[in-house]
């Protein structure tokens, strides 16, 4: 909301999913608007049409621009001239696929929620879509725009650490550290249930741990191996998540995605070293980020000082010590899809330097979850992620 | 942004200053505009026309409500059925006044930056004035709306620290070490001119300091020795302020405010200590409390988990764990002045338990900041903060 | 040294290895005279004659007490009145079976630094030589003698953490990033030379993390799937593990130990979550341990206070925030070894509740490194832990 | 216990005070003996003869060196060929100048407590004494023999913080926040009677504090304006102390000492803050310094790299990432008083760089001290501290 010389009409946004009680739905309509560059203007909020309707008004949306069926959103938002430019589909991970279909069919742009799918399959069948019809599709990996993880992405790529040798990344968080699904909690509901999830812990934290790792190494994981642990009794999926990586390069590392771990709220971290010097990050103090040259002392880097690249200086804000968080971080993503969507009007390209995971990306994400599954499942072996 | 039921209309908000190249007035908006709760309709951004013109422009403010003229302004949104509500003034401090009581003048709320005026005739004329007319003023002390600044202020005020005895607060920036004013650096300029600041950091960032350990121990300071202390050559105002403190309960305390020490970016402190036992709240991690039953391990209180108390839960917005930070606080305090103007559309108070600072918040703050002047010069004498 | 009721005669102890410029003798030396229990009279502290005996020298030790030949030794100290009851052995790895064996021998008791042996053939021949002969057998895995591992494995084993889930474990240091063995650093040079070390990061720190984590779990690890790794070109050993954990009761667990990640001096952290809690001990803040009771804050436990259990009590020195380290974790474990050796005069155990890592232990750890080995040759298969 | 060249005949040692229970006469004889530099071989444990028989017993003293009056012992030592060469001197406050004279008037050495005495006129008598006789007097400030407060010392001295401006020290703890002096707490029952201490949390501990600030800054404090609170309702002495601080160069500061602080073990900790630079140093983190030269970002400095400076690493021990303790610090201390001693036995003074506070500083502590309660008794005016 600071103010810009020019600023191009803010994009028209429907959302698909994100009614009453939703979370990430709410998250994503913060990110949207923090920096004015959305205007929601449309939603199919729920798939039952009184809660649908609840949703839209408690949103503001027109009464006749609130759906309760996303293919009746797509077609009739379509067909307006002030329809809707992009969707956010914030909806379990199964419905991924067919809604953003729905839309990309009309030539909408797509804002989706991650794992991209819940099977590979699918996957694929929507990457190709995607590119067929040319939209700007984003997967929102929101911890990829958070200012000094963007720092740590262009030292990494800058070569001040050297050749990577070693990455650990982990995602630990506790809420289901007891069988709380069967207790009605909604959100611990769908992402146990495998037909809706596609899987546990590895789907709902883990990519987004192999994500933050891939981003800042800047080099695929090509092989995993992998243990997927079920602890609490009766759970239909994974809910603790380990394994050893390798990349082609000849850096290797460890990923722990865990659900039950006593302690940890939402601590996602990572940790990369090379021949030349270290660094760790880690979502508790999202704004800083530890760097060790080798030999040398740590240094505490500080968004918002001049020691950010220009990377992280684009997506900072706050003067720093005045700290930026979690919506702070996904509203950045948006407003990098925002770049694209706006450069989408005139049918060019996003801008040099702007970021964000792709179609693509979500693609590669669920084929390391594909691999993760298939080395867990066979004792550990390990396992190629397919490209 | 998440989903209500009855959702009032949005306040039809004014700002005033806060025009290109300002930091606290896109903080502001970011905090108006989270909570869709406000719609920015007018403004005078800035004094110079033209800029004033291409501020608000980028804004999305209509052409015949961006004024260059606070009193034209005050006017103007007055006579207009769609006219202001409340107007936001993030100005340097000495037109806080000025600005403040054009718009009482009309009936118009305001929410005024801190601290309150630059001089504490105007601060109680201002105080009057505000009483008179019946507006609601809030003066924007963003982080007494820290859900954990709240949980903090609980749990003194329950009697789980027992009867305070020690409280230490900071404020310690970094920013000020050498003379930038003189290089042309806007933010330090007018805060290092005592005519347009009317303090240098005992007024920009220790009436922070005070209100926070105000608002946390719930009783206000009596007495002050201190010393300031200008450490920049030729700067005009104070840098660095050090003060003993009492309290007419018996509590003790210190505070130090600081622009001159490096290594801190923008570090809020505040430290309190009971017969039963002690908190501390640091900025550094807003989302932790840390608490010591005496005698009890130390516990890291987390915003967003089963241990907030009804205050830190009601401003509380994600899950545990994923960090909120500055805007998310600044919004709090808005959400919360905004209860009081939904409420003010019907004529009635606030609702039960919101809080903000008020006028005599604010008329307190600077007669503290009186008190502070007037021990250093007469050699840290111990002085009566006036009430 | 505090004062005791009846303290018993200090213990004749003699040392093999450690003699000038060595780090590890230099340890054992403090540790061992840190409490006055033990004195040392008698030393082969290096196979070079004339470095022996300036070594003996600077270390007070009578001229013929000071040997340059550990079989000498063992042999003339076993004749004399007076001569040693114990020896500690801080030679480089694979010479430790030959030493221990020619005292053991003799009746001597061993105190041995870790890994045991350099090979697994080895470990067994010596872990049955030592049983058969009956004597007191310790290796100083030292990290289990700090009193909040103590305190960890207490509570771990008084369920307060319920059926542990998950373990994660790490010792990290930079010292090997580069090739400083070709420079001739003696620590090096050892420790990258397969025949004297039996293998690198695995044995040298990899072998302490598995036994920190053996050590409060409770229970032996079953299974590894590894992968050893050599970053720096031309080294003979490995640099970086990196394994899954598999224990028998279902836990499952990640292990890292890394020479070459820049920013880690010797950090040693361990982390252990169960179905009702979970714990953090880190040896960069060794006088505190971490605990979360499921669905409770975190609380900070501190040596030397009231939440101590009997054996963290125990073994602590000093009051809480007097910080204890290194030194005095290692005193600790000799002071467990001096309550053995002191029963072993009267031909009793070692008092119920005494506690150090002995020759089977020491052969656990053997058969743990070779597991480890085996399975990173196998293409990081997942292997048994023999026993 | 490294092994040293030629190394000198350790110094024999005699102790007053720190019979059975007492806290830091144990600490005194750790420190004198970690590094096998002193012998202890007579001591006064205890003014009551069965309690100091059965201390001087536990320790291993020859039973004619085991006296139960001081006195008696300096002259008896006196006497000896092998008498001892200097005292440690662990007594409440009250009694070290007599104690002291005692010996200082047979030309033995002394190595005392802090504070120096109980008042300022002792003090006066005590430092003129020892000059007169010109024995090597210690006074056991160990904080400054940490290692990471020498870089600390030598990094202000070198000007990498150019000029001093601001300095903030505390040392709080929370053992005294109940009236523990009542139910025969040892430890609590001397230090609370203003008798025997001189003073209650200025004494004991605000006099450590000043002392760590006097060491880094290399300036004497010039004035202070103080409060002294007692909180603890019936206590004889203050339980809390709060001060500003001035130093002729400019310099200001703030220092607060609080025995009454739930949360506190032993914390303590200093800031200073120069034109260039800024660093802080905490006990709870020893081998650490936080450096911040002015516009970079922070480096964690830790102890055992090549960072350390000249006298950070001669007092040094183990390699970095292994932590070191409260011990090793007066064992620093102790260490680099046995050098002076070691030259003393040639008539020598302490070799250059060779470093522990002097009765000279001794009797600036009580100075400091006096002109605290005399502050705080004028209602906290400014006060001189006399030189």
């Amino acid at each position: 909301m600071a103010a810009r010389k020019t600023p191009p009409a803010p994009i028209r946004l429907g959302m698909v999913g994100g009614g009453e009680g939703a979370f990430i739905g709410a998250v994503h309509r913060w990110a949207a608007q923090l920096d004015r560059r959305y205007d929601l203007v449309a939603g199919a909020l729920s798939a039952t049409p009184a809660k649908a309707r609840r949703s839209g008004q408690a949103l503001g949306l027109a009464a006749d621009r609130s759906y309760d069926d996303y293919a009746a959103m797509a077609a009739a938002e379509a067909a307006r001239v002030d329809g809707i430019e992009a969707v956010a589909i914030v909806t379990p991970n199964h419905l991924h696929a067919p809604v953003a279909e729905a839309f990309i069919a009309r030539g909408i742009h797509v804002i989706c929620d991650k794992p991209l799918t819940a099977s590979l399959a699918t996957a694929r069948r929507l990457a190709a879509a995607a590119k067929r019809r040319g939209v700007v599709f984003a997967v929102t990996h929101n911890y990829s725009a958070y200012p000094m993880v963007r720092q740590a992405r262009q030292m990494v790529r800058e070569g001040q650490l050297g050749a990577v040798r070693v990455v650990q990344v982990e995602y630990v968080q506790d809420w289901l550290a007891e069988p709380i699904e069967r207790g009605g909690q909604k959100q611990a509901a769908w992402r146990t249930d495998p037909v809706q999830s596609g899987g546990g812990a590895i789907g709902d934290i883990g990519s987004h741990a192999w994500q933050l790792a891939d981003f800042v190494v800047g080099e695929p994981v090509a092989e995993v191996a992998a243990q997927l642990s079920t602890f609490v009794a009766g759970r239909a999926v994974d809910d603790d998540v380990q394994m050893m990586l390798r990349w082609a390069s000849g850096a290797r590392g460890l990923l722990w995605a865990s659900q039950v771990a006593p302690g940890h709220l939402n601590d996602l971290k990572l940790r990369v070293y090379g021949a030349k010097g270290g660094l760790e990050w880690s979502q508790r103090c999202p704004d800083q980020l530890l760097v060790t040259p080798l030999g040398e002392p740590t240094r505490i880097l500080q968004r918002g000082t001049s020691a950010m690249k220009s990377d992280a200086a684009r997506l900072s804000r706050l003067p720093g010590g005045h700290p930026e968080g979690y919506l702070e971080g996904f509203a950045n993503l948006y407003g990098e899809i925002a770049e694209a969507l706006v450069a989408a009007r005139r049918g060019q390209p996003a801008p040099r330097g702007v970021q964000f995971p792709t179609v693509d990306d979500g693609l590669r994400g669920v084929q390391f979850i594909d691999a993760v599954q298939r080395s867990s499942k066979a004792g550990g072996r390990w396992t190629k992620v397919s490209s």
